[in-house]
């Protein structure tokens, strides 16, 4: 790859105005889920487009209409990019996001949160700093420094930035589903640059992500709220009953205790058990982000394979009893508990659903209660999970090799990304995860920071990945 | 006790009066736990004190301070009252109280909460009719109404009529305990007007209160709030042990079970079980009461024992959790969980939290769980039982069947009524419950009623009880 030091030393030498590029995105309060800031959104996409199109790329920000629900709003446009288009080139689709979360310096910022401010350990702090407008603009940095060091681009870039990634990506699946066969026709492969490293030395390419089964449980019975001293002891009361059926769903070393859930779990292959050992992360690091030494296995092989490929059942909280600091004496009426089942492979959403749902009810039963029970599914969202050893991802790792001299860690996230799940679905193209970000950037957090060793050379990443991704696919 | 019938006559006569009594005092919105409303509280005190003076009783507006934690707001003053003191009467304390509870048109009210309404089937709507303005009146009217007709009381009175009941009684217990051999000493019996009928029809006089023992077990153990995605599966879940500990308390039945509870349950008499069957109450009445047909036992004599004289266990809620509609995938970091007990006789408090205390912590090693588990105690209140063979009872009893008809209910109520035992305890007197509103009065909600024959033959009911009184004490 002798086009890539030249590439590398532009960006090291243009890495002031890449800090300048982030700063000026920085300072634009794109908060896709407040109404008041739209027009920054919209501003920030234009901004976004016209970058692009100075640097010599094909725009255009597709417009979604109403938000659903919130028709007094527009949805943000998504920005449909395209820099190249030689025939001969490979493609790669990058999908990343302008909008970011919600920030006020009462939340407790240390420093204004959107003005880029680089301390002396050359953090730089800033609402999307790392997520994600860092990363994305590390497309645009890596397009400036092979233009400037004029080194050729060895394949075609596709661009999907959206504006709603902080709101539920409102209209993104049905646009992905309507240009599959016409914007998005070429793309070979998908990169998506919205995740981060597990540690903050090494790198890593994700190739999986947990699913999302969110549940309800809600028992009823008396017709209003009582008093527990009238009626305590006459009345069966809703939320013992529903304490007891969320105890019977996981026990406290985590273990799921709805019969046949484990049966859905693929087995552990030894090839996939061997990706463990080698990923950088030690139980002090996991403690760390525990905040305590509260961690259910003291091995960080068992831990890893429970955060990335082992299902988990969360207790998130009880709606309609009493939950302000203080006491009262009330029987609630109405109680509704809501649980969550991450999912791995094999678990089919509606499989888990069944086996759920008959759980609960079998529970209910055995309560001899005459409240009611309601059981509902809240939301979906299945697992993802990629083939690592695709040129899509075996570029990648190449070209981590070559810009931070390491083997990055193959991960998989515990948290879903559902736009993962549509490129691969619409597209039937390998899609990679490859972060730019650490685990201690505080993305939707305050004092959200990238550090600026992870900007510039995660420009170099991504300028790489395109190499070495083409020497791959072709 | 041929004084009655002209007394009656003079009420029955005055009732338009009382009627207008009742309306000025419930359109002075005298709610003690809201700050701005302090003066009204004030207010109504020494309206109370005029009309009492009018009568030619003597009032002291004791003054107690600062309210305790909100040193801006001076406590409202308990209104100390006699009427007559002739030392060969005996002599009867009267308590109630004149502040209300919160009320605003928008909470639902169908009339304006403060302007006492009347509608066709005699309801007068208003806050404070039933809880407590109309029951405190009614010693004022029954004082009235035997001046017009010319008949002496047989007793002298000592009223204290606080302005802090719907907000904590603050200062009342020392008060009283201050007083209890000075201006209280005279006290031969307490009579407490301020509970309610079990139903509509029948009057009732209540001899016992269940105590309160009120309890939270906090479980903490990540620094910070987790995301389930990431972390769930690899970390104790707070809620999980939580929620197992909750579900050891109680069963679906109301059985609770911690043990050596019911070791200290005082065993049922027969002549305490005699008293239920005569209980105007049926289990159509429960229900209606519950709003459902959710009650555990089917006959109606072990449903009001479990409503009186046995204990039960509510599980209230949790602090800390999710807890807004929707959905939201988190790990709480620290969750409380609060449940409360209401003891009878003869469980002591002290022996109550220690075997609750003893349970949480077994309960909670056998999770071996790496989180912290504190057990905390957030308030306690005794039960009180009085002795319904007393003249004070007796002579209640006889002036019920005479103004009524019928005799009345001798129940115990659910709900602590903590004044009911300092009285008792201070003054060592024995305290009556003569109740003046019905089951259906809604008092602490929206739409608050008195119907106008229970204030009437209330009024009756009041001043017969004095004369009844006098006679089984002489």
């Amino acid at each position: 790859m002798p086009h890539l030091p030249p590439f590398f030393s532009k960006v090291d030498e243009l890495q002031g105005k890449f800090i300048e590029r982030l700063s000026e995105a920085v300072a634009i309060p794109s908060i896709s889920s407040e109404d008041a800031r739209r027009p920054d959104v919209v501003k920030m996409g234009e901004w976004l487009a016209e970058q692009i199109r100075a640097l010599g790329g094909e725009v255009e920000l597709r417009q979604l209409g109403k938000q659903p629900g919130h028709e007094h709003l527009d949805l943000p446009p998504v920005l449909l990019g395209r820099y190249g288009s030689d025939p001969k080139k490979k493609t790669v689709l990058v999908y990343g996001h302008y909008d970011v979360q919600p920030a006020q310096t009462s939340d407790g910022w240390a420093t204004d949160p959107f003005k880029l401010s680089i301390d002396d350990k050359d953090r730089m702090f800033g609402r999307g700093s790392t997520d994600d407008k860092g990363p994305v603009l590390g497309w645009l940095n890596a397009i400036e420094a092979h233009q400037k060091a004029g080194v050729d681009i060895p394949v075609n870039l596709l661009m999907c930035f959206e504006g709603m990634e902080e709101n539920g990506s409102e209209g993104l699946d049905e646009l992905i589903e309507a240009e599959a066969k016409s914007f998005f026709k070429d793309a070979d492969v998908v990169c998506i640059s919205d995740n981060y490293w597990l540690g903050t030395e090494k790198p890593c390419l994700t190739y999986g992500v947990r699913g999302c089964n969110y549940y309800s449980v809600e028992i009823s019975g008396p017709g209003q709220d009582l008093h527990s001293g009238v009626y305590g002891g006459v009345t069966h009361e809703p939320m013992t009953d529903l304490v007891r059926i969320m105890n019977s769903l996981v026990d406290p070393d985590g273990k799921i205790l709805i019969q046949g859930i484990d049966d859905l779990v693929a087995p552990l292959t030894d090839e996939e058990a061997a990706l463990y050992p080698p990923i950088a992360f030690t139980m002090d690091d996991l403690h760390q982000s525990l905040g305590n030494q509260v961690s259910i296995y003291n091995d960080k092989n068992d831990a890893l394979k429970h955060k990335m490929r082992y299902p988990s059942l969360s207790l998130h909280g009880i709606e309609g009893a009493f939950y302000t600091p203080g006491a009262k004496t009330v029987i609630p009426a109405k109680v509704i508990g809501k649980f969550s089942i991450r999912t791995v492979p094999n678990m089919e959403i509606d499989d888990v659903t069944k086996l759920v749902q008959k759980h609960v009810e079998q529970e209910f039963a055995k309560l001899k209660s005459k409240n009611n029970m309601k059981f509902n599914i809240v939301h979906v969202g299945k697992w993802w999970v990629e083939d690592p050893n695709h040129p899509n991802y075996t570029g990648a790792a190449k070209a981590v090799e070559r810009v931070f001299g390491v083997k990055p860690d193959m991960t998989r996230e515990g948290g879903s990304i559902p736009v993962t799940l549509t490129f691969q679905a619409q597209l039937q193209k390998n899609v990679l995860l490859l972060p730019m970000g650490s685990s201690t950037d505080a993305a939707h957090s305050i004092n959200e920071k990238l550090d600026k060793k992870n900007y510039i050379e995660g420009t170099k990443l991504l300028g790489a990945y395109l190499h070495y991704v083409a020497g791959e696919l072709s």
